[in-house]
Formats: C-alpha cells, structure tokens, sequence
C-alpha cells in the first residue's frame, strides 16, 4: 500500500539512487545491435531486442548496489509494440534480480480509463477465467492534472497489490514554471499539487512515515525541493535532473530528513553512457555503468551520511 | 502542420463526432471472443485479438458516416504489448478505411522524452538504415502540465509530418475543477492552458482558421465551452463526456462557428455498447454501432444545422 519496499530497498543498499533506463538507440553499444540487427534486421524488432540486451547488461552490473531502475516509456513506445515487449520484458528482468521498478509513464486519465492503465501497470488484468500481469512495475508516474478522478482508481489498486506512485508536483525541466509556479491564492501550483499528494497519500500510510503516494520534484530546483520537504512530511520524492541536467549532489540535500530517507535521486544517461564519457571499450559498457552508479552514489551518501529505517 | 485534414473529413461528412474505441472485453460480443479464446487461449494475447475483430467489425460499419476515431491507449495497454500491437493494427486499419486517427494517450514529458513519444505516436523512427512508423496516429492528447518544453517536440513533428495535437484543457469529470478551475490572478487554469494551446497554435496555422494544437474541453461543462470558443478562435475543441457522460448536444453548442466547426464530438461506450442497449443479436453489434453513430450525427447536426469550411 506504499513505497515502503522501495525504502527498505535504499536503505539495504545504502543508496537513495534510481538508474533511469530510457535507452535511446545510440546509446546501445554497436556490437550488441549488431547482433540484433543480424538476427532480427533493421527493424523495430531489432532495436527492441537490442534495448533489452543491452538493459539486461547494466541491471547485471547494477543490482548489487543500486535499489531501483526507473525506464521511461517513451523510450520503448518508440519501437511500437516491440519496444513494449521490451519495457516488459527489462520490468522482469529486474525484479528477477530484486530491483524496484518505477514505470515512468506519466499517466492520466480518469474513472475507469485510469483504472485500465492502474491494473495493467501495476495490478492485474482478468481474461476469460486467467489473471495476468500485462507490466510489472512496482510504481508508476503519473501526472495529477485531471484532479481526483484520475488518482483515486490509482489509489484503489496500490491498496490492493502494495504499489505506490509518484504524481508530478515541480518538474526539472526549464519551463516547468510556465504552470507549475503560477500562484493558486499565493501558493505555487507544484505546491498545490504537493498538498494533493499528501492528502491522497493519506489513505496509503506506509511504516517508516511515507506514504504510497510520491511527487517528482526536480533536482534542478534546491528551493523548491526544500521548501516541499518541510511541507510535505509523509511525501517521498521522485529526483530528476541530477547529472546530465546540471543538478549536484548539494542541489538535492534538502530532499532529504535526518535518517537519510525522503527522495531518490535518478541518473538515465550518466549510468547508460558512462562508457561513452569513459572512453572505455563498448564492451565494458556494464562495468563504466557500475563505475559510474557507485561514484554517484558515494557522492550523494556523502551528503546524507547514512540512512536508517527508524 | 494542422487540423485541416480532420476538419476536411468532418465536412466531406457532415458529421463533427468521432467514434471512441475504448474496448473494455467485457464489451467484445461473445462470439468474437470465443473464436479469439479457441485460437490463442483466455490469454493477454486473446484478449488483444478478439478486441481487434471487434474494432475492424465497428471500423467497417462507422466509416462511410464517421470522419474520425479515438483509440484510447489505456484499453490497450492494459493487455501488454499484445494490446498495443492491436491499438497499431486498429490505427492502421481505420486509416486504409480512409478515417483520421485520434490516439488519446495524454502523453507528457520533457525534450528528448516527448521527442521519442512525438516520432512513436505521430512520425517516424529510424533503424540503422530504415525508417519506420511504430504508430500511425494523425493527432495524439498530451498533458500540457509542464509547459513548453513539453510541447515544443511535438509541434516540430506536426510540422514535419502534418499531424495535430490536443492539450487537455478543461477534461470532463467531476473532480476536473481541483486543479483546472482554480484562479491564476483571477483567470482559471483551464483558461490559462488553453491561451498556451493558441500561443503554441501560432506555430501550426491551418488553412480553416485552426491551428494544428486542438484543445481537450469536457462536453459536461457547457459554460466553459462557450467561454472557451470565444477566447480561442483558433483552438479546435475535442469534446468528451458526450452521452454516456450525460452532456447533450445542446450542452456542446457552443463549440461550434458559423460555419459549423470548431469542435469534434466523441461517444465511445455509446456506440461501443449500442447492441447491448439496443438488445439486438450481438452478431449485430456493428449495425447497432451504425444506427447509434447516425443517431448521434442527426442530434448533433440538428444543432450545428450545416458544415462549410469558408
């Protein structure tokens, strides 16, 4: 009913960090998509197959340190329903080697439209006498501007499986403000937003204070981060924009409270391509990826020291 | 670059609605989803086959009548990548039956990730060598929440391909005010994102006075529809909450100009389900999906009375 999993996850790990895996296709070494490609052609099946290979590799390289992978929808919607087989198929992989997954799919709709995206994302689908799990995501993004509608049927299946989600309060990107920071009666609407959360997150109370109901907040905006930290006691957040988005380890401090816990900061391409920037052979993409995750996370567990459940 | 070819197709017509393919099993006639069942199981890939049949039976009785439909992602996604495959065959089925597709995803997200939505939904992918269409939508919903960075991606995909766009500005629940009414110095948030959908519109200028940015405006909230049409004359409405939802054709009067356009109406569950409220054979449930869609374009076009496009 929370993200309790996922806390006891970062705390197992000593590690608030989450690897964003949105594989864009030039990410992906040449010689794992030319194996695709000989086998399946240049098609949206070899590219999916390539995608998933290569997350197979960093998810080896990385499960031992690092508690969650969060891939992007997007990433995988691009290949058509390959890609989906493959954003299922990573989702699998991971959980095989006991990650937590966060679809970030930024999903909204209302009543019983919501309800189709919460089972299949992360609940379950009846057929005929079967049950099945289309996806397998431990939580999901979603954005909350449909209002209530468009949470409650989340709420009701996080209740039912143990999921959680994570609704978009202040994005990291640079016009997030053209709405997100517009004043509802003196307060900023990601702010507005962030006390939605805190409500809805109400009826999922979790064990160590947060709730299954998240916000993304961006690592680019410290303010705004502190601010919401202070005022959302049982909101844990979702962190992009650290690394490639100019965020640093010290922008995202105040996510965090005096046992450690509060946030969990995510880098995509700093870990996808960190042979790329190492220089190294393509071949050693996992170990530059594994480099990279435990740099980052030294970086970050020396801001916060420790992290404890209680 | 616009709506021109819907709005062409809405004229050649006369018929501004647009069939919503939402398709719940449970709406699916027995004897398509036995047939299904028998060849691949009560499985997620049954599932996605029997809701295929079921769309190209509706496809083929809507099209001589209906401009348009309006696959919803979420009934698809919720049977795994088998269902999103059906959601690419329905797509380009109704398009070899000469129909604009409207996918209502209401995607969101920022740069490089609505780039990879934008060329999946509505453009092209390259492979290696080869280019393809993982999708084949000619208009797709999006969340506007974070602002341009959100949308700028996708107006450079409609100019390229010239595809369309909807913002969802006023949705058509009952909770659609927590956020969507509420007061930016005095203008609500729903008025406030549908000046962006004209601001963003200026980049997408159609020959028929609309832009290629349509808004999302609930036909549940008729005073709100006409304040709308009179303060973005160049934002053409895609209007849910028809029927079912329980507005009228009167409720959604407003939308429209003097010649007629401004706005499409959907009804899914409607003509989806009309067999069942007809209580005809359900081998009739295409004829039943005609007779609803007939009806539907009668009571509306009693309203509009004529369409031109000058």
């Amino acid at each position: 009913m929370s993200l309790d999993v996922l806390l006891e996850k970062i705390c197992e790990k000593q590690n608030p960090t989450v690897a964003g895996l949105d594989p864009k296709l030039e990410y992906v070494p040449d010689y794992i998509k030319e194996k695709a490609f000989a086998k399946h052609g240049e098609t949206l099946k070899g590219a999916a197959k390539a995608i998933l290979e290569f997350n197979k590799g960093l998810i080896d390289a990385l499960y031992e340190i690092v508690p969650a992978i969060k891939p992007q929808a997007a990433y995988y919607e691009m290949y058509g329903h390959h890609g989906v087989k493959t954003l299922y198929k990573t989702q699998e992989y991971a959980k095989s080697r006991g990650m937590y997954v966060i679809t970030d799919g930024k999903r909204n709709d209302i009543g019983s439209t919501m309800e189709a995206y919460a089972a299949g994302h992360l609940g379950k689908v009846t057929v005929g006498g079967e049950e099945y799990e289309p996806f397998c995501a431990d939580a999901l993004t979603v954005n909350g501007y449909l209002g209530s509608d468009g949470i409650d049927p989340l709420i009701k299946i996080c209740e039912q499986y143990d999921k959680g989600i994570f609704v978009l309060a202040k994005t990291s990107n640079p016009s997030s403000g053209e709405l997100q920071d517009k004043l509802i009666d003196g307060m900023p609407i990601y702010e507005y937003m962030g006390n939605m959360c805190e409500k809805w997150g109400e009826k999922l109370p979790g064990k160590y204070g947060y709730s299954g109901v998240g916000a993304v907040v961006g690592a680019t905006y410290p303010k705004q981060i502190a601010k919401l930290r202070e005022k959302l006691p049982h909101t844990f957040f979702l962190i992009p924009g650290y690394g490639a988005q100019g965020a640093s380890a010290e922008d995202i401090s105040a996510a965090f409270d005096k046992r450690g816990l509060g946030g969990i900061v995510n880098s995509s391409r700093g870990i996808m391509c960190a042979y790329k920037k190492e220089g190294c052979d393509e071949r050693d993409f996992a170990g530059a990826a594994f480099r990279e995750a435990a740099r980052m996370k030294k970086e970050i567990m020396s801001i916060i020291g420790n992290i404890t459940l209680s």
